[in-house]
Protein backbone atom coordinates (compact mmCIF):
# COMPACT_ATOMS: atom_id res chain seq x y z
CA UNK A 1 0.00 0.00 0.00
CA UNK A 2 1.51 3.52 -1.34
CA UNK A 3 2.15 6.00 1.76
CA UNK A 4 -0.35 9.02 1.79
CA UNK A 5 1.63 11.00 3.90
CA UNK A 6 3.31 13.41 1.02
CA UNK A 7 0.30 13.99 -1.05
CA UNK A 8 -2.40 14.96 1.75
CA UNK A 9 -2.37 18.66 2.82
CA UNK A 10 -3.94 20.54 5.21
CA UNK A 11 -8.29 20.40 4.41
CA UNK A 12 -9.97 22.94 2.30
CA UNK A 13 -12.09 25.51 4.47
CA UNK A 14 -15.49 23.85 5.28
CA UNK A 15 -14.92 20.68 3.05
CA UNK A 16 -14.53 17.28 4.85
CA UNK A 17 -11.82 16.24 2.95
CA UNK A 18 -8.18 16.85 2.85
CA UNK A 19 -6.82 18.73 -0.16
CA UNK A 20 -5.53 16.16 -1.46
CA UNK A 21 -9.29 14.28 -1.94
CA UNK A 22 -10.95 17.00 -2.82
CA UNK A 23 -8.46 16.98 -5.83
CA UNK A 24 -9.49 13.08 -6.88
CA UNK A 25 -12.97 14.27 -6.35
CA UNK A 26 -12.53 17.36 -8.98
CA UNK A 27 -10.82 14.74 -11.50
CA UNK A 28 -13.58 12.57 -10.93
CA UNK A 29 -16.57 15.08 -11.73
CA UNK A 30 -14.32 16.23 -14.40
CA UNK A 31 -14.30 12.73 -15.85
CA UNK A 32 -17.63 12.22 -15.53
CA UNK A 33 -18.70 15.04 -17.50
CA UNK A 34 -16.43 14.11 -20.09
CA UNK A 35 -17.21 9.87 -20.16
CA UNK A 36 -20.56 9.40 -18.56
CA UNK A 37 -20.66 7.09 -15.45
CA UNK A 38 -20.66 4.56 -17.54
CA UNK A 39 -17.42 4.97 -19.04
CA UNK A 40 -15.63 5.90 -15.88
CA UNK A 41 -13.51 3.54 -14.33
CA UNK A 42 -11.43 4.08 -10.83
CA UNK A 43 -7.85 3.54 -12.70
CA UNK A 44 -9.02 6.66 -15.13
CA UNK A 45 -9.25 8.90 -11.95
CA UNK A 46 -5.92 7.66 -10.53
CA UNK A 47 -4.20 7.88 -13.45
CA UNK A 48 -5.26 11.24 -14.35
CA UNK A 49 -4.26 12.40 -10.53
CA UNK A 50 -1.11 10.54 -10.76
CA UNK A 51 -2.95 8.75 -7.68
CA UNK A 52 -2.29 4.80 -6.67
CA UNK A 53 -5.37 2.59 -6.98
CA UNK A 54 -4.77 1.58 -3.52
CA UNK A 55 -5.04 5.35 -2.29
CA UNK A 56 -8.42 5.37 -4.58
CA UNK A 57 -9.96 2.14 -2.98
CA UNK A 58 -9.20 2.85 0.62
CA UNK A 59 -11.15 5.42 0.56
CA UNK A 60 -13.84 5.16 -1.58
CA UNK A 61 -14.53 1.07 -1.78
CA UNK A 62 -16.03 1.28 -4.76
CA UNK A 63 -17.18 2.95 -8.31
CA UNK A 64 -20.52 4.59 -6.52
CA UNK A 65 -19.22 5.28 -3.45
CA UNK A 66 -16.45 7.40 -5.50
CA UNK A 67 -18.65 9.18 -7.66
CA UNK A 68 -21.47 10.16 -4.88
CA UNK A 69 -18.32 11.46 -3.04
CA UNK A 70 -17.65 13.85 -6.18
CA UNK A 71 -21.29 14.69 -6.77
CA UNK A 72 -21.83 15.47 -2.79
CA UNK A 73 -18.54 17.76 -3.27
CA UNK A 74 -19.65 19.26 -6.28
CA UNK A 75 -22.86 20.65 -5.32
CA UNK A 76 -21.65 21.56 -1.54
CA UNK A 77 -21.73 25.13 -2.89
CA UNK A 78 -25.12 24.79 -3.02
CA UNK A 79 -25.90 23.97 0.57
CA UNK A 80 -25.05 27.14 1.91
CA UNK A 81 -27.96 29.50 3.36
CA UNK A 82 -28.14 32.11 0.92
CA UNK A 83 -29.10 34.47 3.63
CA UNK A 84 -30.66 36.94 1.26
CA UNK A 85 -32.57 38.57 4.03
CA UNK A 86 -36.11 37.14 2.85
CA UNK A 87 -38.10 33.91 2.14
CA UNK A 88 -38.68 34.87 -1.57
CA UNK A 89 -34.86 35.57 -2.10
CA UNK A 90 -34.13 32.65 -0.22
CA UNK A 91 -36.48 30.67 -2.24
CA UNK A 92 -35.18 32.13 -5.31
CA UNK A 93 -31.30 31.59 -5.00
CA UNK A 94 -32.07 28.08 -3.72
CA UNK A 95 -33.98 27.20 -6.87
CA UNK A 96 -31.35 28.80 -9.03
CA UNK A 97 -28.70 26.80 -7.46
CA UNK A 98 -30.88 23.82 -8.35
CA UNK A 99 -31.07 24.49 -11.61
CA UNK A 100 -27.53 25.55 -12.12
CA UNK A 101 -25.91 21.95 -10.50
CA UNK A 102 -28.74 19.99 -12.07
CA UNK A 103 -27.46 21.25 -15.33
CA UNK A 104 -23.92 20.98 -14.79
CA UNK A 105 -24.07 17.23 -13.21
CA UNK A 106 -27.60 15.85 -14.50
CA UNK A 107 -25.65 12.53 -16.30
CA UNK A 108 -23.38 12.12 -12.72
CA UNK A 109 -27.69 12.46 -11.46
CA UNK A 110 -29.08 9.68 -13.50
CA UNK A 111 -26.17 7.62 -12.96
CA UNK A 112 -26.17 7.84 -9.02
CA UNK A 113 -29.75 7.29 -9.35
CA UNK A 114 -29.87 4.62 -11.44
CA UNK A 115 -26.96 3.25 -8.87
CA UNK A 116 -29.24 3.80 -6.00
CA UNK A 117 -31.73 1.90 -7.33
CA UNK A 118 -29.63 -1.21 -7.04
CA UNK A 119 -27.65 -0.28 -3.84
CA UNK A 120 -29.04 -0.36 -0.46
CA UNK A 121 -25.67 0.65 0.65
CA UNK A 122 -25.62 4.02 -1.62
CA UNK A 123 -29.61 5.25 -1.10
CA UNK A 124 -28.31 5.29 2.62
CA UNK A 125 -25.56 7.46 2.11
CA UNK A 126 -27.48 9.64 -0.17
CA UNK A 127 -29.73 9.81 2.29
CA UNK A 128 -27.11 10.34 5.21
CA UNK A 129 -24.80 12.53 3.08
CA UNK A 130 -26.98 14.85 0.97
CA UNK A 131 -30.92 14.55 1.22
CA UNK A 132 -30.39 15.25 5.31
CA UNK A 133 -28.36 18.44 5.05
CA UNK A 134 -31.09 19.89 2.32
CA UNK A 135 -33.77 18.85 4.63
CA UNK A 136 -32.04 20.97 7.37
CA UNK A 137 -30.89 24.32 4.92
CA UNK A 138 -34.49 24.45 4.12
CA UNK A 139 -35.88 23.77 7.30
CA UNK A 140 -33.33 26.53 8.31
CA UNK A 141 -34.28 29.05 5.71
CA UNK A 142 -38.14 28.42 6.62
CA UNK A 143 -37.50 29.31 10.13
CA UNK A 144 -35.65 32.17 9.72
CA UNK A 145 -39.09 33.37 7.39
CA UNK A 146 -40.99 32.58 10.39
CA UNK A 147 -38.84 34.44 12.95
CA UNK A 148 -38.85 37.74 10.67
CA UNK A 149 -42.69 37.05 10.71
CA UNK A 150 -43.22 36.40 6.93
CA UNK A 151 -44.58 33.06 7.01
CA UNK A 152 -46.80 30.99 10.00
CA UNK A 153 -44.88 27.97 11.76
CA UNK A 154 -47.99 26.13 10.63
CA UNK A 155 -47.40 27.00 7.09
CA UNK A 156 -44.63 24.54 7.01
CA UNK A 157 -45.42 20.81 6.33
CA UNK A 158 -42.38 18.30 6.90
CA UNK A 159 -44.32 15.68 4.62
CA UNK A 160 -43.48 18.02 1.40
CA UNK A 161 -40.39 20.17 2.25
CA UNK A 162 -38.88 19.12 -0.79
CA UNK A 163 -41.08 20.57 -3.38
CA UNK A 164 -38.96 23.32 -4.33
CA UNK A 165 -35.50 20.75 -5.25
CA UNK A 166 -38.10 17.54 -6.28
CA UNK A 167 -39.90 19.76 -9.15
CA UNK A 168 -36.53 21.16 -10.29
CA UNK A 169 -34.78 17.95 -10.09
CA UNK A 170 -37.67 16.14 -12.00
CA UNK A 171 -37.66 18.86 -14.68
CA UNK A 172 -33.97 18.56 -15.21
CA UNK A 173 -33.84 14.68 -15.15
CA UNK A 174 -37.21 13.13 -15.77
CA UNK A 175 -39.10 15.17 -18.11
CA UNK A 176 -36.10 16.18 -19.98
CA UNK A 177 -36.85 20.04 -20.03
CA UNK A 178 -34.37 21.36 -18.51
CA UNK A 179 -35.43 24.19 -15.82
CA UNK A 180 -34.81 28.07 -16.06
CA UNK A 181 -34.60 31.34 -14.85
CA UNK A 182 -38.37 32.30 -15.41
CA UNK A 183 -39.28 28.37 -13.85
CA UNK A 184 -37.99 29.24 -10.38
CA UNK A 185 -39.47 32.39 -10.49
CA UNK A 186 -43.00 31.08 -11.78
CA UNK A 187 -42.74 28.08 -9.24
CA UNK A 188 -41.25 30.47 -6.17
CA UNK A 189 -43.83 33.70 -7.01
CA UNK A 190 -46.89 31.32 -7.81
CA UNK A 191 -46.70 28.32 -6.26
CA UNK A 192 -44.27 28.54 -2.55
CA UNK A 193 -44.88 31.46 -1.83
CA UNK A 194 -48.51 31.67 -1.89
CA UNK A 195 -48.28 28.03 -0.51
CA UNK A 196 -46.10 29.52 2.80
CA UNK A 197 -47.88 32.89 2.97
CA UNK A 198 -51.68 31.70 3.36
CA UNK A 199 -52.73 32.44 6.75
CA UNK A 200 -50.45 35.24 6.51
CA UNK A 201 -52.62 38.77 6.45
CA UNK A 202 -49.99 40.89 5.72
CA UNK A 203 -48.25 40.01 2.40
CA UNK B 1 -41.98 -13.96 -41.50
CA UNK B 2 -45.29 -15.33 -39.94
CA UNK B 3 -48.69 -14.63 -40.42
CA UNK B 4 -50.38 -12.04 -37.86
CA UNK B 5 -54.05 -13.02 -39.21
CA UNK B 6 -54.72 -15.86 -37.44
CA UNK B 7 -53.20 -13.83 -33.96
CA UNK B 8 -54.80 -10.16 -33.91
CA UNK B 9 -58.54 -9.34 -33.50
CA UNK B 10 -61.05 -6.60 -32.72
CA UNK B 11 -59.35 -3.69 -30.45
CA UNK B 12 -60.27 -3.34 -27.35
CA UNK B 13 -62.04 0.35 -26.34
CA UNK B 14 -60.43 3.16 -25.73
CA UNK B 15 -57.11 1.33 -27.08
CA UNK B 16 -54.77 2.20 -30.15
CA UNK B 17 -53.91 -1.68 -30.08
CA UNK B 18 -55.13 -4.66 -31.32
CA UNK B 19 -56.22 -6.78 -28.66
CA UNK B 20 -53.47 -9.37 -29.56
CA UNK B 21 -50.78 -6.25 -29.45
CA UNK B 22 -52.62 -5.52 -26.09
CA UNK B 23 -51.89 -9.08 -24.29
CA UNK B 24 -48.38 -9.09 -25.64
CA UNK B 25 -48.00 -5.61 -23.66
CA UNK B 26 -49.34 -6.78 -20.72
CA UNK B 27 -47.06 -9.85 -21.47
CA UNK B 28 -44.09 -7.50 -21.51
CA UNK B 29 -45.30 -5.33 -17.91
CA UNK B 30 -45.72 -8.80 -16.29
CA UNK B 31 -42.11 -10.16 -17.09
CA UNK B 32 -40.58 -6.75 -16.53
CA UNK B 33 -42.08 -6.19 -12.83
CA UNK B 34 -41.01 -9.90 -11.90
CA UNK B 35 -37.49 -9.70 -13.55
CA UNK B 36 -36.82 -5.53 -13.87
CA UNK B 37 -35.77 -4.18 -17.55
CA UNK B 38 -32.06 -5.97 -17.74
CA UNK B 39 -33.54 -8.97 -17.25
CA UNK B 40 -35.94 -8.81 -20.03
CA UNK B 41 -35.86 -9.95 -23.61
CA UNK B 42 -37.96 -9.56 -26.56
CA UNK B 43 -37.30 -13.32 -26.58
CA UNK B 44 -38.80 -14.25 -23.38
CA UNK B 45 -41.80 -12.38 -23.88
CA UNK B 46 -42.35 -13.76 -27.42
CA UNK B 47 -42.39 -17.26 -25.81
CA UNK B 48 -44.57 -16.40 -22.60
CA UNK B 49 -46.88 -14.96 -25.27
CA UNK B 50 -46.44 -17.64 -27.86
CA UNK B 51 -45.75 -14.78 -30.24
CA UNK B 52 -43.17 -15.06 -32.92
CA UNK B 53 -40.23 -12.75 -32.12
CA UNK B 54 -40.52 -11.78 -35.62
CA UNK B 55 -44.51 -10.31 -34.65
CA UNK B 56 -42.35 -8.86 -31.97
CA UNK B 57 -39.53 -6.83 -33.89
CA UNK B 58 -42.27 -5.64 -36.46
CA UNK B 59 -44.12 -4.21 -33.82
CA UNK B 60 -41.61 -2.75 -31.54
CA UNK B 61 -38.18 -2.83 -33.03
CA UNK B 62 -36.25 -2.70 -29.85
CA UNK B 63 -36.66 -3.69 -26.45
CA UNK B 64 -36.82 0.03 -25.38
CA UNK B 65 -39.86 0.63 -27.61
CA UNK B 66 -41.75 -2.30 -26.37
CA UNK B 67 -40.92 -1.28 -22.74
CA UNK B 68 -42.13 2.09 -24.07
CA UNK B 69 -45.52 1.11 -25.42
CA UNK B 70 -46.07 -1.71 -22.39
CA UNK B 71 -45.38 1.45 -19.57
CA UNK B 72 -47.67 3.98 -21.98
CA UNK B 73 -50.96 1.32 -22.24
CA UNK B 74 -50.09 0.35 -18.45
CA UNK B 75 -50.89 3.82 -17.36
CA UNK B 76 -53.71 4.27 -19.79
CA UNK B 77 -56.37 4.64 -16.68
CA UNK B 78 -54.61 7.91 -15.45
CA UNK B 79 -54.86 9.09 -18.63
CA UNK B 80 -58.72 9.57 -18.35
CA UNK B 81 -60.06 13.15 -16.58
CA UNK B 82 -61.58 12.55 -13.37
CA UNK B 83 -64.90 14.83 -13.63
CA UNK B 84 -65.41 14.94 -9.89
CA UNK B 85 -66.72 18.04 -10.37
CA UNK B 86 -63.97 19.86 -8.39
CA UNK B 87 -60.78 21.07 -9.44
CA UNK B 88 -59.59 19.88 -5.48
CA UNK B 89 -61.48 16.84 -6.44
CA UNK B 90 -60.10 16.43 -9.73
CA UNK B 91 -56.22 16.95 -8.48
CA UNK B 92 -56.73 14.19 -5.56
CA UNK B 93 -57.73 12.26 -8.21
CA UNK B 94 -55.07 12.82 -10.71
CA UNK B 95 -52.21 12.88 -8.32
CA UNK B 96 -53.79 9.25 -6.28
CA UNK B 97 -53.60 7.68 -9.38
CA UNK B 98 -50.37 9.06 -10.25
CA UNK B 99 -48.93 6.95 -6.80
CA UNK B 100 -50.55 4.33 -7.30
CA UNK B 101 -49.02 4.12 -11.13
CA UNK B 102 -45.61 5.09 -9.90
CA UNK B 103 -45.62 2.61 -7.06
CA UNK B 104 -46.48 -0.07 -9.33
CA UNK B 105 -44.15 0.73 -12.30
CA UNK B 106 -41.00 2.04 -10.42
CA UNK B 107 -38.61 -0.10 -11.39
CA UNK B 108 -40.23 -0.08 -15.37
CA UNK B 109 -40.24 4.11 -15.04
CA UNK B 110 -36.59 4.41 -13.58
CA UNK B 111 -35.45 1.96 -17.11
CA UNK B 112 -37.01 3.96 -19.44
CA UNK B 113 -35.70 7.29 -18.10
CA UNK B 114 -32.14 5.86 -18.28
CA UNK B 115 -32.96 4.43 -21.60
CA UNK B 116 -34.56 7.80 -22.73
CA UNK B 117 -31.08 9.73 -21.63
CA UNK B 118 -29.38 7.53 -24.36
CA UNK B 119 -31.99 7.75 -26.89
CA UNK B 120 -33.30 10.96 -28.80
CA UNK B 121 -35.89 8.35 -30.67
CA UNK B 122 -37.19 7.52 -27.08
CA UNK B 123 -37.40 10.76 -25.70
CA UNK B 124 -39.35 11.94 -28.56
CA UNK B 125 -41.69 8.50 -28.28
CA UNK B 126 -42.05 9.69 -24.69
CA UNK B 127 -42.66 13.20 -25.59
CA UNK B 128 -45.39 12.52 -28.27
CA UNK B 129 -47.20 9.69 -26.79
CA UNK B 130 -46.96 10.11 -23.36
CA UNK B 131 -46.12 13.97 -22.06
CA UNK B 132 -48.26 15.18 -25.13
CA UNK B 133 -51.58 13.85 -23.41
CA UNK B 134 -51.11 14.23 -19.90
CA UNK B 135 -49.91 18.13 -20.84
CA UNK B 136 -53.83 18.40 -22.52
CA UNK B 137 -55.27 16.51 -19.54
CA UNK B 138 -54.37 18.83 -17.00
CA UNK B 139 -55.06 21.87 -19.38
CA UNK B 140 -58.44 20.26 -19.37
CA UNK B 141 -59.39 19.95 -15.70
CA UNK B 142 -57.90 23.33 -15.23
CA UNK B 143 -59.87 24.43 -18.12
CA UNK B 144 -62.98 22.79 -16.61
CA UNK B 145 -61.98 24.55 -13.17
CA UNK B 146 -61.89 28.43 -14.83
CA UNK B 147 -65.17 27.71 -16.54
CA UNK B 148 -66.63 26.20 -12.90
CA UNK B 149 -65.66 29.94 -12.03
CA UNK B 150 -63.57 28.26 -9.13
CA UNK B 151 -60.25 29.51 -10.58
CA UNK B 152 -58.85 32.48 -12.98
CA UNK B 153 -57.12 31.75 -15.93
CA UNK B 154 -54.70 34.38 -15.22
CA UNK B 155 -53.61 31.63 -12.29
CA UNK B 156 -52.70 28.86 -14.53
CA UNK B 157 -48.84 29.24 -15.83
CA UNK B 158 -48.01 26.46 -18.65
CA UNK B 159 -44.54 26.78 -17.55
CA UNK B 160 -45.23 24.57 -14.53
CA UNK B 161 -47.87 22.71 -15.60
CA UNK B 162 -46.75 19.80 -14.12
CA UNK B 163 -45.82 20.37 -10.98
CA UNK B 164 -48.08 18.11 -9.20
CA UNK B 165 -46.87 14.81 -11.38
CA UNK B 166 -43.61 15.61 -11.60
CA UNK B 167 -43.34 16.49 -7.66
CA UNK B 168 -44.94 13.04 -7.10
CA UNK B 169 -42.79 11.39 -9.33
CA UNK B 170 -39.49 12.64 -8.29
CA UNK B 171 -40.82 11.37 -4.66
CA UNK B 172 -40.99 8.27 -6.18
CA UNK B 173 -38.35 7.63 -8.31
CA UNK B 174 -35.27 10.35 -7.19
CA UNK B 175 -36.22 10.63 -3.86
CA UNK B 176 -36.87 6.97 -2.75
CA UNK B 177 -39.61 7.93 -0.43
CA UNK B 178 -43.08 6.71 -2.39
CA UNK B 179 -45.48 9.39 -1.59
CA UNK B 180 -48.68 8.51 0.25
CA UNK B 181 -52.42 9.73 0.23
CA UNK B 182 -51.28 11.76 3.04
CA UNK B 183 -48.75 13.84 0.68
CA UNK B 184 -51.39 13.95 -2.60
CA UNK B 185 -53.43 15.60 -0.08
CA UNK B 186 -50.77 17.82 1.32
CA UNK B 187 -49.66 18.73 -2.00
CA UNK B 188 -53.10 19.52 -3.54
CA UNK B 189 -54.39 21.12 -0.42
CA UNK B 190 -51.57 23.43 0.86
CA UNK B 191 -49.43 23.71 -2.46
CA UNK B 192 -51.81 23.65 -5.49
CA UNK B 193 -54.91 24.95 -4.43
CA UNK B 194 -53.38 28.25 -2.70
CA UNK B 195 -51.48 28.64 -5.97
CA UNK B 196 -54.51 28.39 -8.00
CA UNK B 197 -56.48 30.09 -6.77
CA UNK B 198 -54.70 33.00 -5.55
CA UNK B 199 -56.58 36.13 -6.61
CA UNK B 200 -59.67 34.55 -6.12
CA UNK B 201 -62.18 36.15 -3.61
CA UNK B 202 -64.86 33.30 -3.37
CA UNK B 203 -63.18 29.94 -1.51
Amino acid sequence: MVSESTETSAPAPGCPWSAREAELLAVTLKLLQQHGYERLTVEAVATEARASKSTMYRRWPSKADLVLAAFIEGTRESAVHPRTGSLRGDLLAMGMSVCEQSREHASTMRAVLDEMSRSEALRAAMQDKFVYHRNVLIREVLGDAVARGEIQAEAINPEIWDVLPGYLVFRSLVADRPPTDETVRALVDEVLMPSLTRGTTSR
